[in-house]
C-alpha cells in the first residue's frame, strides 16, 4: 500500500511568531467575507481581529465555520492599532476617518474604499468629499502596474472593481502611445449584483434583478474619474495635451460575481491584433494573474472565484479596436487584489494564498 | 389588398356604464401590480382607484405606462367605499382591519391576505391574531372547488399561493376517499422569490438567492394550517376520525415567478395512475385553468405568466404516489385567481381578462 | 347581486368567415411558439396550420394546451399556399427558398428570417448568400418607421432583434441631422439566451451561461449591416457623404428574454436632453408601443413579455450622448412585431392581439 | 519595512519523486475539470496524464490556463496503466469496461461513475447492466462512513451526488436505530443543472431551465437504489426485517452547482432535536467536512465551491423529522470527495488540496 506521511495541516506550518498580525475592519460585507476566507488560510497571516462597524456583540459567520474559528467583533480603533497591517473594507467616509491615524501610528493600511484613490485634489474633493486628510506614503494598488510603489507604501488605495477590469487592458495601450490622440474611449461595463453591496434595497432585490438588466449612474459614477486618472497616468500626458475623454457606463447584470468590461478605442493606423498581443505580452510577462486570450475573447465563467483577469481584443482594418476583460469583482476587483498587494508589501510571491 | 375595419380598441368596447367600479388597495406590491395589469385590460372593469398604504402622494408605476393612465394614490377607506368591488392586496393586519366595515357598507371584497382564510377560530387566533372580527358571507376562494360559494360571497378569502398549488391536486383525492386513512401527507413546495414579497431584506437580496436554495419555516408556516383545512374539508372528515397529518416544508428557489409543489401520499391498494386520471378528469372537467399532464409531469416554465395550474402524478405498485403541480404564484397563486373569482362573482366566463 | 351577462368567450366573437386564414411555418422554435400564442388569441385570425420543418408527424406543444387545439404538422409548401398570409419563422436558407414562390402565388408573407432584410445586393450577397431571388413588394418591417410600406407589402422582412432595439432610438436622431457627421456610433448590445435559438449547444447550456457573460461575433454579426442600413436610410445620406461607422458588439447575458442596447453617439453642439425628448415625441407620437423614459433609463423587466420598446437617453455638455433601449427579443424583437405588422397589413389597430 | 522571505511557490515544495503519479480519464466533463483543478494544486500529486474519450488530438482547457500546463489527450488505456492511481470520470459503460483490467494491472482506481457502487448483484444488473465484472477490493467511497475500507481499497466506487447528500444525514439515524421500523423515508432532492452533465440537450438549455423547475425520473433514478443500499447498510438490517422504503424524487433547479436534499422521516417517540445533535456530533466528531447547523437549516450558498456538507434538522413533537443537507455536487458530490478518498488512500490529512 502506497502511503505518505501525513502533514499536520494542509497549509504549510509556520510558527505563529513568523506570521504577520493582520486585522480586518468591515468583515461582514461581501468583500470583507472574501478577505476573511483568503486570510484565514494564508500561510503567513495571523488574523488577530475581524471587526464590523454594524456589530454590537461578537458573532460568527456561518459560511466561515471550520475555516476560521474567530468571532466578528465591534469596530475598535484601539485594537486595529495592535495589528501590523490593517485591511479596511468600510464605507468611504469611515475609511477616510480611520486611515490617517492608523498610518501615523505606524500601522500599514490596505484600504478597499475609494477614499484615497484619486490624487488630484479637485477630483478627490468632488467625488470623495469625506476625505479631508491624506496620509503620506499612499500608493494606488493596481498591482500589475504599481508593484514597486505598493511594496513600499504605508497605505495602499486598493482600486475600484470597474477600474481594475478596465485599466489592465487600457493602460498598456495608452502607455505604448497607440491610441489616436484625443480620441474617445468608451467603457461599457457589466457587473454582477454583489458589486452593489450587501445592504438590501430595491435595486438588489432578486425579483428586480432576475431576468432584467439596466444601466445606471451614466456620466456620474466615481469610477469614471478613477479610470480617466489611470489612463492619463499611463499615457504620461503633458498637462497641455487634450486628454482622452472616457465615457463610462456601468450596468447591473443578473449574476452574483463578475465584471465584464467592453472597451471601444481608436488605434493608430496600421495597428493590428498582433501589435496588441506584443504590447500585452511585454506588459504582463511577469504577471501571474493576467491571462491573454486574444481574439477568442474572455468569459466571466473562467475567472469567477479566481484572482485572474482575462483580456481579449479585436481590431478591424479601420483601427477600431474592441477590448474585453473579465474579473471576479470580489477577488481581483477587491479582496483578492488586496491580498495580492499584501503579498507584494511582504515580499512574498504574489500568488501566496490566492492560488 | 385585404383590409378589415379597424376596431376602436383591442378590447371589446363597452360603455363605462356597463362596467363595474373596482378599486384596489395595495397596488404597488408584486400582487398589486399584477392586479392593475389584469384589471386595466378587463373588458367589464372600470378601475376607479388604485391605492398604496405606503404612498404619501400620487405617483405612476413605470411598468404600467400606456396600460393604465391612472395614479397610485394614498390609501383612503372612504374612496374604497365608492367602489362596487374592492380588492385588498394588503398585509394581514391591514386587511383584517378594513374588510369588515367595507362589507357592512355593502361593498364586496376580494381579499388576497390570509386574514379570513381559516375558519376554525382556534386556528385563526393562532395564525392570524390580527383578525378580531369576521364579516358574514365569507367564501374560501379556491375557485375550482368553491365556485358556488364564491358566486354569492360578500367577501372572498383568496387562497395562499402554496395552498392553491397543493390543494388543487390533493382535494380530489381526499374527496374520493382513496388516501390511506390517517396516512402522512408530505408537501415539499418550492417557490420563486417574488413569493417573499417586495420589501428588500437579506432573504430577498439577489446575491443571497442566486445560485442558492434553502428551506424555511419548517413546521411553522401559516400555509400548513390552510392546507390541512383544505384537505379535511375535501375529505368531509368526522371530527372523531384522525385527520391526515400534513408536513409542509416550503423552499425558496432562485427564480422570480412560480411554485412547484411535490406531494407524497399513500393510496388505497390497487389504485393506479389511471384511477387518478379519472378522478381528476371528473373533478376538473369544467375548469378551464386546470391542465392534467399525467405522468409527463409539469414544469413551471409552462405556467409562468399564465393563470394555469398544471398537475401531474406517478403511482408505484406499493401505492406510494407522487403528485406534482405548478402555478405562477402571482397569477393563479394570487392576482389571477382573484380576477377569476371576480369573474365568478359577476357571472362572467371565468377566463375573461385572463386568457 | 350584481351580475352581468356572460359572453360566450373572452375574445370578441367573430364568425370564422370574417377571420383571415393564417399559417405559420417554423412553429416550434422560440419565436414560432410565441407566434402561436399570439395568433391563437388574435380576434381576426383563423390559424389554419402550424408547421415545423423538423416534424415528421403531427404533435402537440405542452405549453399551448388549452390555448390552441391544433397540431404541429410537417412542413408542407402546398398547404402554406392555402393561407392568405403566411408567417415564416424558419432558418434564413429555408425562408429564402420558400418565400418567392409564395408571394408569386398571391400569398402575403411575413418573414422573421434575415433573408430579405438587406436591400444592397452586395451586402445581401455577403451576409445572406442563400438569398438568390427577391420577390417584388418587399418592405422592411420596423413598424414605427415603415408603416406605409408595410401596409402595402407583399413580403414584410421582419427586422432582427438587435436592429429593432437599436434603430428605434437611432433613426430619429439620424433623421433629425443632429449626429456629428461621420462620427462613430458604438452599439453595445446585451441579449438574453433565447436570442441564440432553441437548438442545444455548448453556448446555450445552462451551466455555461449561468453566472457568466461574454461578447461574441465582434465585427462579424449580420445585424451590424442591418443597423448600418437603417441608420443610413434614416439619414437619407447622399452616396458621396461618408456614412456613420457603426461598431456593433453583441453580448449574451444570463437571462431568458430581453435585449438592452446601449448606444454611444456624438451630437451637434448645443444638443440637450430636451432636444432629444422633442425629437422622440414627434417621431413616436402615434406609436403605441414606444415608451419614452428619458433620463430615468429603461430596464428589461418593464418590457419582458410585452411588445413595448422603452427608450431612455442622457447627454453631457460635450455632446456625448448615451441612448439605452429595451425590448423583449421574442415579442417586439420578433413575433410581437410580426403580429404588429400583420395588423398594419390588415388595416387593424396595431395593438390588436398584443395588448 | 516588514519583509518575509519569498517562498519559491505558494504550494509547499516537494520533489517530483515524492509525488504520486496520477492520471485522469474523462477530464473535460464538469467533474473532470474540477478534478484537474484540484489535482493540479495538490501538493502530493504529479498529474501525469489527463484524457478525454472525445478528444482526437491534444488540446487545452481555457479555464485551466496558468493552473495546469498539460494537454488533454485522447483516451489511452496503456498510458493509464503507467499511473499509480487513476481517476475515472467516464460514463458508466466506459468505466465498467476499463476498471477491472486497471486493477488487475496493479493500478488503484477511483471511479466516479456508478458502475461499481451497488453490491447486490440483482440490483447492479438492473441499474448498471454494463457492469459485467467487478474487481476485488472495491470500497464504497462515502468517505466519512467508509474511511477504513477506502484506505485499503483497490477500487473506490465514489458515491453519486444525491446519495452523498442524502446518506450523510440518514445513515447515522439508521445506525442509531431511531427510525420507526419500516416507516417511509421520503427524499425530495434538488440539484443544480451541472448535475445533468455537460452534453447539450433540451433539458440543459438555458432557456428551458431559467425561471423554471421540474421533477424528473420519479421512481426510476438509479440513485434511489444507492440510497436504499446505504440506509440498509447503516441499519445492519437482517434480511428478514422489512427494510425502509425510500421514495426518491430528484428535481432540477435553475442554478449551476449544488444539491439540497430534504428528507422526511419518522422517529421513535421521545426523540428530540437534541437527540439528533448528539448522534450527529458523535458520528462526525472527526469529519472535517461535515458542519452541523441544527435548526438553523443549511443553504447551498454556504457550501458552493467547497467540499463541505452542511446538515440541519427539525423534529416536531409527533416524531416527524425533517432533515436538510447541502453539498456542492461537483465537489463533495463528485470530484472533491474523490480527492478526499485519494487522501485517505495515501494516508494524508483528508483536507489536503481541498481547503
Amino acid at each position: 500500500m502506497h502511503t505518505l506521511v501525513q502533514p499536520g495541516s494542509p497549509a504549510p506550518e509556520r510558527g505563529t511568531a513568523a506570521r504577520v498580525r493582520i486585522a480586518v475592519a468591515g468583515a461582514t460585507g461581501y468583500a470583507g467575507q472574501e478577505l476573511l476566507r483568503l486570510l484565514s488560510r494564508h500561510p503567513f497571516v495571523n488574523l488577530t481581529a475581524a471587526m464590523s462597524s454594524g456589530a454590537t456583540a461578537s458573532r460568527k459567520l456561518p459560511g466561515l465555520a471550520r475555516l476560521w474559528s474567530g468571532d466578528i467583533t465591534p469596530l475598535s480603533p484601539e485594537t486595529l492599532r495592535e495589528a501590523e497591517i490593517v485591511f479596511l473594507a468600510l464605507p468611504d467616509a469611515a475609511a477616510a476617518g480611520l486611515a490617517p491615524a492608523l498610518v501615523e501610528a505606524g500601522v500599514r493600511v490596505i484600504d478597499l474604499s475609494g477614499a484615497f484613490r484619486l490624487t488630484d485634489p479637485a477630483e478627490r474633493a468632488r467625488w470623495y468629499p469625506e476625505t479631508h486628510r491624506t496620509p503620506d506614503g499612499v500608493a494606488y494598488g493596481l498591482t500589475e502596474l504599481e508593484r514597486d510603489a505598493v511594496a513600499d507604501a504605508r497605505l495602499v488605495a486598493n482600486p475600484g472593481c470597474y477600474p481594475t477590469a478596465t485599466l489592465l487592458p487600457l493602460a498598456p495601450l495608452a502607455g505604448a502611445g497607440i491610441l489616436v490622440p484625443a480620441s474617445d474611449i468608451i467603457v461599457d461595463a457589466k457587473s454582477g449584483i454583489s458589486g452593489a453591496g450587501k445592504t438590501p434595497s430595491e435595486r438588489t432585490h432578486f425579483s428586480e434583478c432576475h431576468g432584467s438588466l439596466a444601466a445606471y449612474a451614466v456620466f456620474s459614477h466615481r469610477h469614471g474619474a478613477e479610470i480617466e486618472q489611470g489612463v492619463a497616468s499611463a499615457a504620461h500626458e503633458a498637462p497641455a495635451a487634450p486628454p482622452h475623454a472616457v465615457t463610462f457606463v456601468p450596468h447591473l447584470v443578473p449574476l452574483d460575481r463578475g465584471i465584464l468590461s467592453t472597451m471601444y478605442v481608436r488605434l493608430a493606423p496600421g495597428t493590428t491584433e498582433d501589435t496588441l498581443a506584443e504590447i500585452y505580452q511585454r506588459a504582463y510577462a511577469a504577471a501571474p494573474f493576467i491571462r491573454l486570450v486574444g481574439s477568442s475573447l474572455p468569459e466571466i465563467k473562467h475567472v469567477a472565484h479566481t484572482n485572474f483577469c482575462d483580456i481579449g481584443w479585436r481590431v478591424d482594418p479601420s483601427g477600431r479596436a474592441v477590448l474585453v476583460s473579465v474579473i471576479d469583482n470580489l477577488l481581483k476587483g477587491a479582496s483578492g487584489q488586496a491580498v495580492q498587494n499584501l503579498n507584494v508589501m511582504l515580499g512574498l510571491d504574489e500568488r501566496t494564498g490566492l492560488w
